[in-house]
């Protein structure tokens, strides 16, 4: 049971923007900023970001959310994964530099300053820009809040793989801006 | 010396924005949503609990930001903390329900899954609504965001109180939309 009264019986985030859509507008610009570009990293390979971070933070509801996202513009199956035990990589084919940048993402995750200045530079060696480092460190920094704002809530995950396949599709196709269904 | 090129020499997250103006709205819309209003909980102790995530995640730039916003809110003179030491509830008289919820700021920090039933209910006693509740874990992991974007990208930080007094008195008088000199 979520640690707040709910006016909605929906998962994760949806049912927290349903009920604040005044916070969810801010939250769902900041999603679209970062998620729906093909700018330096593709809109799949800035999903799986999310998806990674979300994982290592223990977040079912994220982590199945931007994994199905990112395997939607991937063009592969729907996947639900264990985050406590499954990597969100399996089956897809990354560039290398996204090895480093999901390594940075990782440092991120555990805290800003653990980004070192060698991290940095492996993945400049293979190709990343200003940008892309940026955004990786923002994507990451950026779901280090989602995941803490539907889990420091209590909010409940489902674990059907068509509930995310569904979602992830969605989200991919239509982006975030109108993503939940609140007054505006 | 930041991680990437920096086309300014702004600190923190003020010079991340100014090279970055397209993500700078988004966060800049997420920040003015949560801190400035006194709905609930006052911009004062939205501020502060800004200020205790930040430092307990050791970010020197937004956590003496945020204290001089939250201490320009309270009436109370600026000053510069020490991330590594200094509480920022020092000289402030803050209500009981305050320490309550500065305790679940403090869980979500470490993990959204860290929040128990107790410590909602302990918060509750005191007073605290859902509304609270929800915005102080949704202000607790924002700053978990903000700190990862700024130290992640290894921004530099003042080490001097005035460049904060002026920072935190702007910030609590004028918000956070127009807070950065970007292009719109």
């Amino acid at each position: 049971m979520a640690h707040v009264h709910l006016n909605n019986n929906m998962p994760g985030i949806v049912g927290l923007m349903m009920q604040w859509p005044h916070t969810a507008r801010a939250l769902n610009g900041v999603a679209e900023v970062l998620l729906q570009t093909n700018e330096g990293l593709s809109a799949a390979e800035r999903e799986l970001i999310a998806a990674h971070v979300s994982r290592l933070n223990i977040c079912t509801f994220c982590s199945n959310t931007h994994l199905n996202a990112s395997l939607s513009h991937f063009g592969k199956p729907a996947r639900f994964i264990d985050v406590t035990r499954d990597s969100v990589t399996d089956g897809l084919e990354i560039r290398p530099v996204m090895q480093a940048l999901l390594n940075i993402a990782g440092k991120v995750k555990e805290s800003g300053r653990n980004v070192t200045t060698e991290d940095i530079e492996t993945a400049r060696n293979l190709g990343a820009t200003d940008n892309m480092i940026h955004d990786t460190v923002l994507i990451a920094a950026a779901f280090c809040m989602f995941n803490r704002y539907v889990d420091g809530l209590g909010t409940f995950a489902p674990q059907q793989v068509d509930r995310y396949a569904e979602a992830g599709k969605r989200l991919a196709e239509e982006g975030y801006l109108n993503s939940v269904p609140i007054p505006m």
